[in-house]
């Protein structure tokens, strides 16, 4: 099995820290983050700063480039007026705010290499400066140029899985279940899914991690939902157990998918659980499909969750 | 047979919905996209706009570009005639045409930041408006240039597929054989390919799906053209078929092409499919490739469906 | 072996075409091309012009940006005539070429946006096509800079070949030998390498392929050198033979090397063939790497072909 | 044991030279470098042009900016005071001094696009040079774009070691211990680590390298940290050795990690290696990691050499 999750032994010998000591807590939340929090990491390090910029939340970002560029212009306005705003060909109004406004404009106009020129550098200590600050906006722009391309490039998986994990029937006996689509119009493709159970030892508290068997864990075309299986026969940690177990043992079900992304040649992986009060148990899920009259098949990604609870 | 497409099982117990129950149509097109129509999906999706861009056809692409800087410059002619143009350098023309021409060319010359200076803000509600327009700007222009060096770096197979599949001889008996070519220049290597053939049960109108087994399913080099090939031995799900039961059945044989692309260190998808319609018994291929006096071989990317009929 | 070239079998039944027929030239050229010349192909297509731009030779490259640009300069200036140089705010000279020069450098300044303003458009009509211009050098930049980023962050494997593969002493027997180094500096990791021979038929004249084994195809770390070898024992096809049996067969021996870079996580790929008269019998490669003092080691590159012959 | 370092058997036959020979020192250094020197590598070689700009220290490329941009300008002063600066619409100043500010100063507008236009060119041949450095600034700044880009989103694993290996009690015996953390907080994901030990032959000289079997040499996720355990068994080459024998053999132990970055969707690397020095006999890790009272998890990354010796 070394394509299943398999920490509970991750640790070895005396070292017992993670994921098997965990209390009560769920281990990955349902957005497929891990729940570890870390000591130790400086405020500021210069390797995360791409990594941020490119993972923060879209109006933060925008928020940023656009202080960035306000706090800038002040920065150069005030350089222009200790400069002196005389050294400008156009000396504008005579009062301190209008001689700062000024200055800030002609701050932005250089910045954004604009340059109308009816204020411009009079002098040539006025011109280094102008050359610096024209300099320094290319720069700045060639950057932000760069974070916008690898924001909107950086792989995004929009797999959404069900809300809840069923034991349904399944053949002969019963399955657990839990299904996904692509809420994306691009084409994923080989797909992969692996399931693991985690379980509370209730005499050591200690956790187990069991990687658990699934009716097909591959699929080359995913155009549609995937309704993954875990078939419950006598081989299953799951064989035997009842509702009130997985409650009383801390039961989570950890769920990571692997895929391809056709259109921009990536791969992609996300991640969620199911912790036991995830689970319900004796529902199946409704179709999410359907034919039309004229053969084609309709899916309804609204139906992700339609279930119904069984007699 | 993991890396055979078996989506038959795709869905587990009751839920049948998808690969099983679809009707008449093809599940695979020509083009490699699949027949599956999807509802609840929000009109506009931010998690989609990437994708939409990067894959919508050149023209209308070109086309929003413009609009987008006709439709700006619209919006902020607006807003330097609510500022009033006498706000500006050289008010221009009186009539309120002339006015918005010239607001409308301002703001053409400060958004692209050319900036002549022969109207250019003359107070500072003015020189606001336009350093935010210049900045606007900056940053659309940095925008589509991440969005054109998205759209040409993609990875774009081509490659072309003979229009029909033919059952040919083979060795003793008989094969189903396909052929492709690349149609770009780039070398294409490490190519596999698999072809699952799809039935309808007559009984239950359940769609059946059947990995076939094929000569050979990868290769290092592809200089050339490729002819695919499935020994309709007795061992295949074509034994005893003839044309007449392919057509009744509703066959159809999808065609997966993985290859990795040299130049630019992409792995690469193409699809597509023939339904029973489009394979032709009794013909064969007739050879793509020639041997020059000098022993240089050529290749003839127009003879990739000559065939011809056989006794 | 699926990780060996076995285009022997590429072409099934009576598909006799490629790699087969080919007559007496090299199928794969030192640098890694394939000698088949394609014909069908359209002069134009539009999906192989992102490859061609970025495939092109570095001059031809920066040849063709300064060629777009003057005569992008050229059809503007034109246009510019055609509107009159009385719609600009300054007219300049009277003669045509004055008026031209005018003109073609009133282009270059609004499609570079650099915009001093000593000339601008003085008439709506004319700001209108300055418009254009603007917003189309800003596209063609956009597009410029995208280009030159693709071209310069595509894979580069530079991997260097030794001339001659050898047939030297090899354990009890003899092997033939050939090795390459790393000419850059960046790491390669997860190397792996292939040989194929390829033999035409005395009687048929058809070309046969065999996998040679290797006495190592895959090594984690690539610090210096590799010498492939292929033991000629008695499973090998070369057992028996001498070097005229290779030169009348046309032999060749073709090279796949795939690998790992480190510094760009991209994968690379390079070939290179050798003929029978680039094989030399009876030699041995002299080691490129020695031990200094202080135990650190040196490989002088220079030493890639150094070889002695043997008694 | 195909995925282990095996390089032992790099060299073949007579052509003894790296990995064998190598004397003193270490093969890799803490930070993963390969402690091999090149010699024939020419001082300029155009393809690690680009290689060396994304690699090179922030400062001093950024150094380089600025430094190009100060020489282009002073080249392009020199040209317009060559032309003379009676061509530009206003002369300046009278001195050589000014004469040749406002030729540099005029260059920067016009390299950065901004032209303000106070000065411009007044003469067919000064616009025709301004035009040249108009174009030759846009392709610039396209180029330090792609630079800045490929700079930042190249990938950064950030891998931290534990600086001393530990031999540790192990379930009844004992096992050598690395253990590492990723410093950056993206996810990680399906980590592989390999573990080769490099003695020297107390006879030949020679060195000797042998794959270490581990506990665990694959996670799916890796949330936290990873202690690499090699158990110390009768297979093991360790088996039997003391801390003695290790130093006096100039053992080496050379630890290489391969992972998936999640968020970048990249595979990366990581190397280091640990001498017979910085291997602590006798000594445990701490645990890194602890349950808070509410079930959730905390890992101080600073504890990632905690240890105590053991009576």
């Amino acid at each position: 099995m070394p394509k299943n999750l398999t920490f509970e032994r991750l640790l070895p010998g005396d070292d017992l820290g993670l994921g098997v000591r965990s209390g009560a807590g769920r281990w990955v939340n349902k957005d497929g983050s891990v729940n570890v929090r870390r000591l130790g990491v400086p405020r500021f390090r210069s390797y995360e700063l791409y990594h941020d910029l490119i993972t923060m939340n879209g109006y933060w970002f925008m928020g940023l480039l656009v202080t960035g560029f306000l706090l800038t212009n002040l920065l150069f306005a005030g350089i222009y007026l200790a400069v002196g705003m005389e050294h400008f060909t156009r000396p504008g109004g005579a009062g301190l705010l209008d001689k700062f406004l000024d200055a800030y404009f002609f701050s932005a106009q250089t910045l954004t290499t604009v340059g109308y020129g009816h204020i411009s550098p009079g002098s040539h200590l006025a011109s280094a400066v102008a050359a610096c600050e024209s300099l320094l906006g290319l720069l700045s722009f060639a950057l932000a140029t760069g974070l916008l391309y690898g924001r909107f490039s950086r792989p995004h998986a929009q797999i959404r899985f069900s809300a809840q994990a069923l034991v349904a029937p399944y053949r002969e006996g019963r399955g657990l279940m839990m299904r996904f689509v692509n809420r994306r119009s691009n084409q994923l493709i080989e797909v992969e899914v692996s399931v693991v159970l985690s379980l509370r030892d209730p005499e050591t508290q200690m956790r187990r991690f069991h990687a658990l068997t699934l009716e097909r864990n591959r699929i080359s075309l995913f155009p549609a939902n995937w309704t993954v299986v875990h078939p419950i026969d006598e081989t299953s940690p799951l064989a035997g157990l009842v509702e009130a177990d997985l409650l009383a043992s801390g039961a989570e079900f950890i769920v990571l998918v692997k895929a391809f992304d056709d259109t921009f040649s990536q791969t992609i992986y996300q991640r969620t659980s199911y912790t036991a009060a995830e689970v319900r148990w004796g529902a199946r899920f409704l179709p999410m499909t359907k034919v039309e009259l004229d053969g084609s098949l309709i899916m309804d990604i609204e139906l992700l969750d339609a279930s119904e609870d069984l007699a």
